[in-house]
């Protein structure tokens, strides 16, 4: 039996995590794509709790960059990037609520070569951008295609790394605000987070009635902190199974495998996100784990660990987890 | 004659800095307020290039803390505070262009005390807070009311501090986003800068068809940084003259006195806001006042100055100034 | 009367703020300089509270950029930058005790063009550095000089900025640690704070027997933050009274003029500076000018203010003040 | 054959990876342990490349904390913490050379319970301290006590960690400066790395005649980021292989395991000690394994790996990596 019916989503669901109804999001189906998370638009999809998604997302350029030619700053038309499926209305789902996303698949799609990274300008890691301003002159645009196969990401003749797909940008809908879905947040958005990966269960505070959920950006791997600022980006096919749970509350976006729980952070200074997180976490392993906070505070201290998504993003997102063999 | 005259407001505006038709905007008028900048509101009001704004502005707190009893976790409901004042379509303005926003004057208005500061919980400056997340216990809260008139701001028996208002929050809309109120940003919002005063002209980059000026949250006055994270917060008459700028790109906010320029940065961590601001001063001063880049760049080092706006809000809010004297 | 009978330093130092016994420490007194702040080497001098010091102190190359083309890279010898004068031993001085240094004087020497200022590679505030390590070529290397009296700093031939002198590197040594003068601490050093300028009394924490006063760089003037690393450096001759405070426990840097006090906090990032100078500022408040926490909390919020001094150094630098019209 | 014939170590080093003469550098031969990293004390032990160093090192408290009553803020006298052993003077070593330290053991030694943790005032990653200054109260001081040996940390009656222990503060001494052993930085010092463990070798910059190599602080595991300040700390038997690399020009700390290579950056905020290690991990990539800058930038984006070691100390430690197989 799947560790599935263990997990918050098994107990706690609305669905008890048992997968119901699937609905096609296909290209067709979705029609526009948004550029923002918020409740100002008209859901493309209403589905129940329990209910699949199989959406067809497109690449964090909208398909744009098609050969190393299309450079970024040429086809690219700020703020309409990063498109996102949705918004998806969950019925039943309510401010204070916990929207469940277990991530079944994620499927590169379209012609190869599929996967996309470049150097834009005044946009990365390691390079001034508008927020650390710089006077340095920016380096050189430069767009790189991968071919991208579930056999593996070809980085170059010698190079071939592991397909570790995951969903960059996925979350539910501010209750007033409309975000750009470039941004990271308490809501989910671009959290750029590997651990948001097939397998997990996200978990998002439902904001605003029907939850909205949108969901894009999908990568094919990336390392931790996405440095230069775009990951392998591809247009793929992703498979989630919503659920909800009611009578849960939480500060922002938690995350659950087999073998961990995560709570995850988006902040600038780097340090505030990991803050966040490890806030959390803690005040996680206090309510279900039975710990005291000191306790917990030591444990993290001595077995926490952190993934660093993203540290190029609007927030800088960081996850920080613990071990359930460790708390169980 | 006005300084006025020789602004870029003056030289550049369809208006050249001449009043044009006064509106009253009362609470009766503006009806509902609102908590967002945004396009997806319509607008309250529609005026022409040089029109004057009379706007009578809600206290960041919609009024609801009335007397050191109504404590902020009592009164308020997050995300609805800090309500708005618009938005108000601007005839002629388009994405490209630039609003300048001219401030005649900030009076006091409704009973005395007039004024509200508090300590919030898990907000402010030397707090732990929701983004610098802490184990430790907040403070407790507590509320101070004081009287404010244009002649000063009672603080105590044995203090009465100057009054010397400005307007928190003023801005235009982001393209497709709608952000909360509380927020500052490139296009504006709650800078919570005390430059934004009488007689200066603040110029924001519009994003979109009309503008939609918003503004709101009037303090009698403020210390650099809004340390507590709530200042001398009033309801207020903002009066305001807008003129609309064409052919004039700016990357984000610009102030302009009979003294001095400041470029306007708003980001996390601080250093990022004095970078934004001293950036754009010295691209300032190689587009209009024929300095080089690295001219530009050793007079802000030996002449430049930093205001700290706010050290509390989603982005701190920082303005680099130069004295016209050194460069015109 | 002087308002130095009203100060600290006048109402608690050993001397009661009365000018004893003035030392000249020229160049050839001082024989060799130093490039860390640190209870290692021998004192050059030995005084007592209340005398005053006539330093001849070096600009920050040492006197190395002798014109536009002495290039830094070329003609500097990391770490030896930042040459100080001292230590100076301060008879009675004890950990614990606070050491008061009022500014008399400083004054330009040396052949013209006495002020130096540069973009040297991988250091400023608007540029990649070590520490914000970015991938973007450096500017290029720059040296300007500039005519320096008292009468002015010669900026350009159009632009002549007041000569307005302070002291950039001046403290204490740590206990144990021996630190590089271009780093600002709790002890002081290159704090880089305009306001530590004739008229000022600073006051240090005494880490070690002596105390052992350091200083050095002065600078003609400087804008906040001193933007791109380079001061108007001059060598000069700076006059200090020195007074020393038993019982006065401090946990970094103050100042006070005769308007207003000012604690100071060096750290990255900056928010984190001025959290420190603010919080000091507060008990500062609490224990020698009669206000509760909350109250101090309340008047800082309204009514202080924020001086970046450096944002360039190893820790930035900042200044938070209190006018004394409001709290005395 | 062990990897480490093919280790930078063991390529390039003097003594070629091969191990020497053994030194048993016990309490009793150290005698007086060491606070600062600094060349201003007398060599403990001089040896040759090649040579190992079997170091008895005492906890980072110097043992004064025996049991849960012994209250940091009791026992403790800032800043006579965290003991190093050393300097050992390796014959050869001179500015501009590296030093490489291959850890073989760390063995836990002394009475059981071993191990100890604690929450400090004001110290540690969720809690208000000197430099992220806060109002709140501090948490209630804590000690906790548990069994250490190679099979387990005993957490609690439920919990028995894995011994997984490495060295937690490891460097050489700066050119000039002598600074407290509870920093990081460039030359090594309180990293709190877990990666620098049994079976690492790491590399340190040269900056002083003989290298002076200091260690201490060993640790019986730690999460990441050593949330509360204090790892399981333990006094312990370091065991370590030293090798001189002449002609390799190192910015700062770099480690290999014979998977992987990895750069080390010590800075605040949090961001630019990852900028730091990335940085370096893209420039050694170009170095020494064929790598154009935007390639190593873009293998970095899709397959680096972040570890953040401290975000506690006065300088924040991420270690950025590469797996061998990718580059190899």
């Amino acid at each position: 039996m799947s560790w599935i019916s263990s997990s918050v989503m098994g107990r706690k669901g609305v669905a008890h995590g048992k997968p119901g109804k699937t609905h096609q999001l296909t290209e067709e189906a979705q029609g526009q794509y948004y550029y923002v998370y918020g409740p100002y638009e008209k859901p493309v999809l209403r589905i129940e709790p329990g209910d699949i998604v199989a959406a067809e997302t497109r690449d964090a350029f909208g398909g744009a960059i098609k050969t190393t030619a299309d450079l970024p700053s040429k086809v690219l038309n700020f703020p309409y990037v990063n498109p996102q499926n949705g918004p998806i209305y969950v019925e039943g789902a309510e401010k204070g609520d916990v929207l469940a996303v277990h991530i079944h698949s994620v499927l590169p799609r379209g012609p190869q070569p599929a996967g996309t990274t470049a150097l834009i300008p005044e946009f990365g890691g390691l390079v001034g951008t508008a927020q650390t301003a710089m006077l340095n002159k920016p380096l050189p645009e430069l767009v790189k295609k991968m071919n991208v196969t579930t056999e593996g990401v070809v980085f170059s003749d010698r190079i071939t790394l592991p397909y570790e797909p995951f969903i960059g940008t996925l979350g539910v809908s501010p209750e007033i605000e409309a975000v750009l879905s470039l941004q990271p947040d308490y809501w989910g958005g671009n959290m750029d987070l590997p651990d948001v990966a097939p397998g997990a269960v996200v978990y998002f505070p439902v904001q605003t009635k029907g939850a909205y959920l949108f969901l894009g950006d999908c990568h094919g791997r990336q390392g931790d902190g996405e440095l230069c600022g775009v990951a392998v980006e591809i247009p793929a096919v992703a498979t989630v199974q919503v659920d909800l749970i009611k009578q849960w509350s939480i500060p922002g976006v938690r995350l659950e495998t087999e073998s961990m729980i995560m709570s995850v952070g988006s902040a600038r200074p780097m340090e505030d996100a990991a803050r966040m997180a490890y806030r959390d976490l803690i005040r996680w392993m206090e309510a279900d784990y039975n710990f005291t906070e000191s306790e917990a505070y030591f444990l993290a201290t001595q077995a926490g660990r952190l993934r660093v998504g993203n540290m190029v993003d609007p927030k800088y997102t960081v996850g920080a987890s613990m071990l359930k063999t460790y708390i169980a």
